[in-house]
């Protein structure tokens, strides 16, 4: 009855929407409205945007972030410092360490986590890649910024475990409370986290 | 700095998808990321169906809904009651209207609500095409079911004025608890009118 009154190139692109990560069908529903709603030619830009978007942009060959250019602005950039290299699972958490400005060295993209259940080892990510960077001699430190999720965790269990014999250091990302938060809000787990990593005062 | 590291025709597609009602900065960001990382031939289709959207579907002449014919199935279909018109503000509502299958008569889209501060008027929503089919002689009854917010009840009490001459019978949806709501959640102004609208028992 409902699919009758849809029509055809609606329900077209609702399925589309649906595709995306956390929007549902209700969601779909009413961004295929409100885009149909507005001028086409809102609807021609978007879709142009789509079409040149992998066209357009490519892995850089030394770091895999999404760039125009190989090596990326990143890479290329002589400010930055060649001797630390942030490991990231994706491209969206290179840009969170971005907007922070309290990063200046290179990246690492793994693009991807270790998840055996998935049928994703280590071949499937970006390591052996790392590995090659860091026998190159320039980088001194490694810092692991993965997710604190399970995946996260045993990928950077597993790095740490496969740079022990490499001449550099390997770091990690702080765990803790998060700046502002009220400690009574705290789960459990990163209340304990903080306390076992408690830092000395002066 | 961080747009430095953001491709140009990522930043495009952000840009884009933050114009769609819900969708900020951040989600923007991950919706654009994500498509990115999936194949592209799927970003190339999700382009395709918006690139069709416009061209495919127009407002019905009689009911005003999306539709990819004219008149629309809707209007069309010989099972649906002519003598009892359902108004809405959106398509999306008539949708939701007929996901509950408890209206079987003919809609009327008015493609918004009054809204004096922002210039709509009873000229800018299809207000005289509805009177125009009211005096068509077969129309019994007009089912009000703009929204129950401020602009909605205004609209509603616009149309029953102007409807007052017109020999039909005007009904407005019910407003009350939702069914399944424990009444202790309700707001006190639904809860308000659910107790003046109050129905006997036999």
């Amino acid at each position: 009855m409902v699919s009758q009154v849809i029509p055809h190139a609606l329900e077209r692109l609702i399925q589309d929407l649906t595709r995306l990560p956390g929007i549902g069908k209700k969601t779909a529903s009413r961004l295929a409205l409100n885009i149909l709603r507005r001028p086409p030619a809102e609807a021609r830009e978007l879709a142009s945007a789509l079409m040149e978007l992998h066209s357009s942009i490519q892995l850089c060959s030394c770091c895999f972030t999404f760039s125009e250019h190989d090596p990326c602005e990143l890479c290329k950039d002589p400010k930055r410092d060649p001797q630390i290299i942030c490991v990231v699972e994706q491209p969206g958490d290179l840009l969170a360490i971005e907007k922070t400005n309290s990063f200046h060295g290179h990246y690492h993209i793994l693009h991807g986590v270790l998840s055996p259940i998935d049928g994703i080892g280590p071949g499937e990510i970006k390591i052996a890649e790392l590995e090659a960077r860091v026998t190159s001699g320039t980088v001194k430190e490694i810092l692991i910024a993965t997710s604190s999720t399970v995946p996260g965790e045993t990928t950077a269990n597993y790095l740490i475990d496969r740079l022990q014999k490499a001449a550099v250091t390997v770091s990690r990302l702080a765990c803790g409370i998060p700046m502002g938060m009220d400690i009574k809000y705290a789960d459990k787990y990163t209340l304990a986290k903080a306390i076992e990593s408690r830092s000395k005062t002066a």
